[in-house]
Parts: C-alpha cells; sequence; structure tokens
C-alpha cells in the first residue's frame, strides 16, 4: 500500500534548541466496510491488510466465523465525484446461503434485547454470539485430552514473560513513528505466528483475525493472543469470538475484560513485564505450581 | 458514582513467586447515548461524569454548542426487565428551537456527501461542521490582539514541558489501576482547569468538554488540552469541535491528526517528555525564538 507512514515536517524542541526536520507519522486514514453492499460502519484506521481488518471485524461481530462464509471481499471503486477508487471503501461479499444476522451492529455485541445495558448484557451477547467455546475445563478430566486430541495448554510463566520482548522486536513501523499498537499471535509453544500493527488497537487484532479467518485457521484454538497495552472489554470479546484461549497485555485490563474472560474460560494476563505478569482469569492454563517451586 | 474501579481477584507472579490477592481494575460499562430519545451511540466506559460525557459528545458530533442548548439530561429508567436503572443509558434533550442535524453519526464525522471516504473528507467534515474558528493567526496583525480584546497565545516550551508531570500528579485513579487514560485542561498560563480519566481516551476527552458546555465555557479558547497518550485524528477532531487551540500529547499524532490540525489553525504539540517536545502544527502560538535562544 506505501501510506502505512506519511512523512511530515516537524519542529523539534530539545533542552531550548529548535530545528525543523521531516518526521515519519503512522498514517490513519478511515475505511468503511460495508456487508453485501451495506455500510455497516467506519473505522479510523492505518491502510493496509484492509481486507483482513474487514473479514476479522466481521469474526468479531459474529458474522463470519470460516473462509468457505466469504465470497470475495474488493475495493469499492467510484466512490468520488471523478470515479477514482480511494482505496477506503471495501465491500464483503458473503457465500450464497450464509444467514447474515440481523446486526445493527453496536447493538448486536453490547446488549441483547432481554434486558437492560449493563455489564452483563454485555457479556450475555458475547456469549451468545459466539461460536466457539473456548472453556476447555483444568485438564484433568478424561485423559487429559480435548475432544480433539490436543493435550491442555499449560504456558510456562516464563514463556509468557519472553513474549513482549519479541512483539518489540518484531514491531516494524514503531520504531519509526512510536505511534502505533501491536498485536501479535504466537502458538502455545512460543512460536510467533502473525503481528499486526495499526494506529487503532482493536484493529491490529482485527487484521491478525481476518488474516486467520482467510487462511482457514479459525478457531486459534491453540494460541496467545499478545496486544501491546491494555486489555479491554472489545479487545478480550475479539480474542473470544476468534477462539483464542489467551489473552495477554502489557499493561492493564478493565473490569469488564476481566468479567468476560471468567464467563468465557478465557485466560487473561495483563502487566506482563520482565518476569512479572498477573492472571486475572483462566489460570488453569498456566502453570503455577512450577513457577511456586521456583521461588 | 463508586463505580470508577473494581475490585478483583488476581493472581500475581513475581519472578516464579506466585501470590493471590484482590486487585483494583479500572471499571467498564456501556453508556448508551441518546438524543431527544432517540439512540446514538454506544461507548464503553468508566462510569462517572455520564452527563458530561453525553454533552461533551454531543459537542464533538456538532449536535451541542452552547449551554442554553440543552435542556436537561436524564438517566432513563425501565431499561431492564424488572424496571431498576441500569445508569448506563442517558438522554440528552435539547432545548426548543435547537435545530438537529440530520445524522448519522459516523458518516456526519468522517465524511461528506460531496466527495468519497478520505482523509480529505473526514477534514473538510470537521470543518464545515465547527462552530468555531481556533486559527487566530500569528497574532502580529492590527494591534496584535483578536476581537475579544485577548492577546494571540504564546506559550512558553518550559510551561508545555511542565504540563505532564501535573497532568500525573493529578491523576488520581491511574496510580492504583494503570488502566485510565487522562485529559487535562490548562489556561494557556498554565492553570489545572479540569482532568478527567476514563478507560476511553474519547470519553476522557468528552467528559472535559462536556463540563465546558454545561459551565457555559465553549469555546475552550484559551487552553491547552494535555492527553496522556497519542493524539488521533478523533482527538484533534474533538478539540476543534471544542475550539480548543492547542492540543499537546505525551506520545505520538497520527498523520490525519496532524493534517487535520494544519487545516484548521490547532496547534498539535507531540512527544511532549521531559524538556523535549515536537511541534506539528500552529507553531505560531509557540514562543520558539526564546527557546532557540536558550540553545
Amino acid at each position: 500500500m506505501g501510506r502505512v507512514t506519511e512523512r511530515r515536517k516537524v519542529i523539534r524542541i530539545r533542552d531550548g534548541a529548535v530545528s525543523t526536520r521531516p518526521d515519519t507519522l503512522v498514517a490513519e486514514e478511515p475505511l468503511e466496510i460495508r456487508l453485501n453492499g451495506k455500510p455497516l460502519a467506519i473505522t479510523m484506521r492505518t491502510p493496509g491488510d484492509d481486507f483482513a481488518l474487514a473479514a476479522g471485524f466481521l469474526v468479531s461481530e459474529g458474522v463470519l466465523g470460516a473462509a468457505d462464509e466469504l465470497q470475495n471481499i474488493v475495493y469499492c471503486a467510484g466512490a468520488t465525484v471523478d470515479g477514482s477508487n480511494t482505496y477506503n471503501i471495501v465491500d464483503v461479499k458473503t457465500a450464497p446461503g450464509v444467514v447474515i444476522p440481523d446486526i445493527t451492529l453496536e447493538r448486536n455485541v453490547y446488549t441483547t434485547s432481554s434486558c437492560g445495558l449493563c455489564g452483563k448484557a454485555s457479556l450475555d451477547a458475547v456469549r451468545t454470539t459466539a461460536r466457539w467455546t473456548i472453556d476447555d475445563g483444568d485438564g484433568t478430566q478424561g485423559d487429559g485430552t480435548h475432544g480433539d486430541g490436543a493435550p491442555p495448554i499449560r504456558l510456562e510463566p516464563e514463556l509468557l514473560a519472553s513474549l513482549p520482548d519479541r512483539l518489540r522486536a518484531a514491531q516494524r513501523v514503531f520504531d519509526r513513528t512510536g505511534g502505533l499498537h501491536a498485536a501479535a499471535l504466537f502458538s502455545v509453544d512460543g512460536e510467533l505466528l502473525d503481528i499486526r500493527e495499526d494506529v487503532g488497537r482493536h484493529n491490529a487484532v482485527d487484521k491478525l483475525v481476518g488474516r486467520a479467518l482467510q487462511n482457514g485457521t479459525l478457531p486459534l484454538s491453540r494460541t496467545v493472543l499478545l496486544v501491546s497495552g491494555r486489555a479491554s472489554f472489545e479487545l478480550a470479546q475479539k480474542a473470544v469470538m476468534a477462539g483464542i484461549p489467551v489473552l495477554a497485555a502489557v499493561s492493564a485490563p478493565s473490569s469488564l475484560a476481566v468479567d468476560l474472560a471468567a464467563e468465557t474460560g478465557l485466560t487473561l494476563v495483563g502487566f506482563l513485564r520482565g518476569a512479572s505478569m498477573n492472571v486475572y482469569a483462566g489460570e488453569h492454563r498456566i502453570a503455577l505450581r512450577a513457577a511456586a517451586a521456583q521461588s
């Protein structure tokens, strides 16, 4: 795309000294997401991976769950007076037979019709919309494996502690602009699977999830989602909707993110810094006894 | 409200040592904003100052501009099945005679009907919606004062450099949760006028602006808005819509925030840290020569 960053003149003041020089800024542009031709949402995003962003957004909203539900995604041409393409409007066409839920999006996600608007209603809306369950229990039932034969997830704290440095090492644009949020997807073995950067942290996660949909790897059932900032309800919701069992954040979670994690079985780690972290929910996926034994 | 923070159990891991203790989290709850009874938007916010948040949101969207345009704001009761009040739905009633623009909000802010969706369209939409001009020129015209007799704004870099520490000192909830964005309003003389914290940075600014509307102090023509994080288009838009001439951010601005500032005359300062800062637009309000003389 070539629009991930843009150059602008900046006046620098350093301890009283003034200089003028070009500066690299993170690019921000509006993106309108249409579903089968109907405008659905506008998000301010960093251009690039727009189709993945749109697809991931629709996974988060419960519209899409598998690659074969997606017919195609196109940039809408003719959006301007002169007919040129701004590359800021994408239309997502669903495959024949896909039933589109009756979505007025904000209400769909945050509320249900049977109750008032409150945190509980927001949790209910996610739970009833989610396609996959991420609560794999405590790993002690039966033969200790899940239905797919995979062993239960038990993450060593040392592995989690190593992820933020690897996220930062992989962040390509941040170093130049300081203006990007990053989201990275790791396997439960610590392998970096994908990383996306965006001016909006929710967009970075949608881009990750959208690429997984396109690649046919949803649900992301044996992965860790690491975000560079805080863990809000919205980010926890996106993890749950993509079937991601572990969300780790470098900074603080909100109360509603913790409540959603506790209700859906999501493991939520916050303040992941150096060898320190806080586990707010889903601690059965963290090897706590091993950690305690070292103390 | 008593809901700015909430307590949850957390498992702490510190260099291998595991302990369980209560933790204080920033509260996050949905707020539905209605305009004359009609649902308009839902935002995830930290409860408290909800009426100010709704009022400021409507200033940002160009619906409200003065206290006398506001009749009242109420919490909607009966939102739940049992008729109890969740305190998460507010209805803003405008005064008789106030003309409500035809708003489908996202399109209103980010686009205009005459052009496609692009950064330029987003800038145009703000410029055509704004009630006040914040471009007070370079202060050299006529007697060097504005129409209201006030002298042009010339901020010393040292004054700007002192603001982030004062913001942090005034942040009450952040220390306990680490999960809040802060926005503070200073006079151009450096006096702290107001500070708001919220899980969403846009909400913190809306709360500041809404209180100004309620107090009859719009436009905020001789103030500096300081935000604890980055400066996005959305935050620059909110500054412009409230008539705030200077926006300073501790971290990076986006390209579109800089473009909006340049187009509207907003002074935009980024990376405000210690004695260092970058001036991206509106440098006529910064006393650059004084700073250079010290180098």
